[in-house]
């Protein structure tokens, strides 16, 4: 994969360095550049504590600067090869929520959690229907995820308590935003990319039994916040310049304060979920009811400021095809119909041992593709 | 009120100094002590920063060795009134969780919310439903709040965006973690006192036309999200120890993680809220239902890791008595039956320069009560 990770492309992350120190690194090809060591005197100091907390406070200006200076500072550097690294979480997650965003998740959801309702509840055209998750249990990719314990009730109505058995994943996308904004004010849908630094991919990992049984009627809490897997690299905004497409027809009319036809940021993202090294999905980013940009509009439309660290994540992307499906919960539809692997396997939901990632690519400045690093975990006994 | 606050109390927070810096200060009566200038060397660390972030962190041993100092700190040193202090957010919230722990308020949310169905859901005896909010936007007391814009839908199914017309409070108690616990560990209800730092008020304001709209299927979003205020006083757990009583009664037998019989947490905590200088209700917190202690319980018990500075609201608390609801949702039963105040005035949400603060008492140890420190708001228009 490093050919989609050329100078088009260029994300930032945080790596433990040779020295044994945590440096801000951004990835050329399969090899990484230190900021820490190598950011000329006037730039120093955003990498100095070597996370990207201080370039993502420094505005979308700094962020042009820095981004423009990379190609001379990567020319005849010293690069250390990826596998020299140990990369960590990017920077401090500051709030983190989670939307709801595919249409196509949301009725396949409502399907199967309400079957006797109709699926999409009458909001859900009307505006990006979104919640807050943890905070302090975003991890980074490659870290194991222990199955969570916790109440479920079965189908004769009995509560019990051990662990999951329904054990899922959420293929996402997540927006890292930078630019603070201030309490009572609104980011409209114009101001996107002032705010947003980058792109990441997100696992938003999910207990449905646990889920099922607590959500209602303020919505998931223990069912997600055992762990939440974000990639290791960031990709700027800038990359994403020639991924951007209009979002799909609309078929309820939107508010003004989410009127997107100016200023559209559906973004082009071909999405793919492997599970134990066989690609199971290709969930399209592009099909994707509500843009990013209208999911920040949303978020602070009553005046909830933003700060640099907030993680915003799409909800699972699913597309049309039963093959576009960003969810086991969905893939197996809800367990009734089990997936076959290559390797004869079975599974409806993960089991200890299954390892998932997800990779994405995306048409790139130029031409060539640029992919957005992965995002992976694997299952821990409970 | 200072005599609530003599030296069985002696809660903490973080002031604007009379030097222009900020101060984690502990309060004595009506004045201040400032322990960034007076804590001894072997202390000085902690207070350093001004806020409570250190100490928070530090863990139970040092929170009971700084209490031990305080008396002699306090004996002859130089106090300074609070009305020449500004005080500001006495710690860095990290994750905000906030229950719904109050059977009587539960079950009048539900039969104004879902008039057809039972009001309780039926998890709710099993488990202490909650749910995460923004931790960006929990301000201190005193912070002017500012009318929220939002979509509503009236009841001809008209979608409309506007200032909130159901500003509401909700009287809560708020929880300040200290001690952290590893991702994947539980805190067990026996393990409370080590991890939970101290005790304040919390005023959860809600625009409950947005709520309404927005909150299926995955709980509240922007009917909450632009502001959460909470006391500038963090009482310590240790100065509640006579507070602490047995829950009431709870007729659904408890799954084993939350059986707190041998660890009660319930708190004799009498709480007032008071609307423009009125007096218009009295929640009882010993009444709740689930426990802090509990909640904790819940909340680790899928392996959620907990950081100093996670705040755990308990939710609104309302007694059984119509004068001990702690919302105006339930005080003018969803706007049908308006409060008529002493002068005349007559109220069922919030109107702009209205001003809600909290209050409340406790049995102190050695007889006195002790009080938490008030948390205010008022409301500025959208």
């Amino acid at each position: 994969m490093s050919d989609v990770f050329g100078v088009q492309n260029l994300p930032y992350g945080s790596a433990i360095w040779r020295d044994g120190r945590r440096h801000t690194v951004v990835r050329v090809g399969s090899s990484a550049l230190s900021l820490t060591t190598a950011a000329p005197s006037e730039f120093a100091e955003l990498f100095a504590d070597g996370t990207l907390d201080r370039l993502l406070a420094a505005g979308r200006a700094t962020w042009t600067d820095v981004r423009a200076l990379l190609p001379s500072l990567i020319d005849g550097a010293e690069l250390v090869p990826l596998a020299d690294l140990r990369m960590v979480l990017p920077f401090t997650v500051a709030d983190y929520v989670d939307f709801y965003a595919s249409e196509h998740h949301a009725t396949n959801v409502g399907r199967l959690f309400r079957p006797d309702e109709e699926p999409l509840k009458p909001n859900w055209k009307h505006l990006p229907v979104g919640y807050h998750g943890r905070a302090g249990t975003v991890v980074v990719s490659g870290t194991p995820i222990r199955r969570p314990h916790g109440q479920t009730r079965s189908a004769d109505g009995t509560v019990s308590f051990g662990p999951s058995r329904r054990l899922d994943i959420e293929a996402e996308l997540g927006f890292v935003l930078g630019t603070a904004s201030r309490l009572g004010d609104r980011v409209s849908v114009a101001e996107f990319a002032e705010h947003v630094f980058g792109v990441g991919l997100v696992n938003d990992w999910s207990a449905r039994d646990i889920q099922a049984w607590e959500y209602v009627p303020l919505g998931p809490f223990l069912g997600k916040s055992f762990a939440t897997s974000v990639s290791a690299w960031i990709t700027p905004l800038d990359a994403l310049a020639a991924a951007r497409v209009p979002a799909p027809p609309r078929d309820v009319a939107v508010l003004p304060y989410l009127d997107d036809s100016a200023h559209p940021w559906g973004l082009d993202i071909a999405v793919e979920v492997w599970l134990n090294g066989e690609l199971i999905s290709r969930p399209p980013f592009a099909g994707m009811y509500w843009t990013p940009a209208q999911m920040l509009a949303h978020l602070t439309v009553n005046g909830a400021s933003v700060r640099p660290g907030d993680l915003f994540a799409s909800g699972t992307i699913s597309g049309p095809r039963p093959d576009e499906r960003g969810s086991l919960l969905e893939l197996s539809w809800g367990g009734a119909e089990p997936l076959t692997l290559d390797d004869g396997a079975v599974r409806t939901f993960l089991q200890d041992g299954d390892e998932v990632v997800l990779r994405a690519t995306a048409p790139g400045v130029g031409g060539d593709r640029i992919g957005l690093g992965e995002v992976s975990g694997r299952i821990v006994p409970a």
